[in-house]
């Protein structure tokens, strides 16, 4: 099977996602998987909010890292995993709204680094709001016992 | 009272931190204030894993930034707050642990911005183990009423 | 005449950019000025070189920082002026080309702090190649007389 | 000889250095190498200014950029090179003064990613002043034709 191949990578990277018990804590779900790209929503939970009230922004930064992570592995080949080198997020807006929506997007795919773009946004009533933006860096790793899936 | 009274600064970081209920999310207590630096500590948790069962960088990033982010209290006049601009991590080592040290310190003070670096270390038998950084800006907010305290 | 009107902005961004004496140097012109995105190119020089030959990171970082910060200059008022904060820069693929274009482009307006991002591209003959990306925090600055214009 | 060999290290780093055209433009010199640490100095020079008459950002990232990847060179082995993956500049003050010292620490070692910081200083009369953070990753290069020495 190709690695590009829709039904291949949608699966692992669902398959992946479900190991991610934080994705659990936050109630964030997976609910778009395509080459390159993909996207995970969550609602507005007051047990995630920092001292204003506001979604923190380490939840902020754990849903676009894990965007950015997954579609990162819808390009790389099966048997490879994917760690994070780096991330950096910018928070434009206070993190207020009913849901959010974190996708994250391939800007450089590689055989070793592959660089991601995600984006964040408030879903209430009205327009969706840009709420913050992230640039990483991801590894392709193999052959790590530790590291796999 | 002046602004770098330990008493004042500590009360408000502690009363601050106390309404973060993320950080009760993660289990993340507050251990250390001091004038431009701050600690908080967590103990491992299965709920907070990516897929290969380590430490979230997503967590990683809420503690450091929390603790950034309180390290900027402590320098700022009682009436101000801080909002979180940016930041960028580096993952370096996985996290695994029984326990997680993360420090934030004030870099460059300033009336407006605020620049803090941080330092992730995992702590079990043995020598901590430093597993991620954090270099961050923070604006200092004054007069704006969703964000107090 | 009014803060978004073309010829104003068009005309503060290149007033401003004839006194980076710095991109005279690296040989870079200022080749499109539009609301809230600016392009500046530049010919392959070997004097901006690294040890490998290709142009230097240094080099992109300041051609995409002036790209993003004029884009800042086009959407605020014609007495404020613009100070980067910070960015972080993404190298994807070596500096190689016959000339480089720079685009910088806001992705968040706002009255003190505006976020841009910015692309590096080598071009050569065939496609332009995307060789790195920015993502910065600039500060609207107000009311200081050794930043002004 | 060793790959921590000080002369094997230095003279390595020297020779790699003096190949970097654009530190030649910049005016910058090589002024100390050690261990995991690098510094380089240059002089003020209006040529190398943005608008406000201050060190181009481009500049600060360009020494920054080098020190710390030459800080990276002291801690490979001979045959091996550096290419840096992505770093964020703070800018904390404008780069005013006589002189200026770059210096880049390694922060974490490691046989494919080196995280490396970096630190700006303006000279004049009076203490060092804090100017710029660096905070980037290195990526150790074997093997590549073109990404030598």
């Amino acid at each position: 099977m190709d690695e590009t191949d829709p039904g291949d990578f949608r699966e692992r990277v669902t398959r992946s996602y479900e190991r991610q018990q934080f994705m659990r804590t936050l109630g964030a779900e997976l609910t778009r998987v395509e080459h390159a790209m993909v996207e995970i929503e969550m609602p507005f939970n007051p047990k995630l909010t920092q001292q204003h009230g506001f979604l923190h922004a380490g939840v902020i930064s754990a849903a676009l890292d894990a965007a950015c992570g997954y579609a990162a592995y819808t390009v790389i080949d099966p048997e490879a995993s994917i760690l994070t080198i780096e991330f950096k997020v910018n928070l434009m807006s206070p993190g207020r709204g009913d849901r959010f929506l974190f996708r994250g997007e391939i800007t450089k795919p590689g055989s070793t680094i592959i660089v991601a773009d995600g984006r964040a946004y408030a879903l209430s009533n009205g327009p969706a709001k840009l709420i913050a933006s992230m640039s990483g860096s991801m590894m392709v790793i193999r052959g790590r016992e530790d590291v796999t899936g």
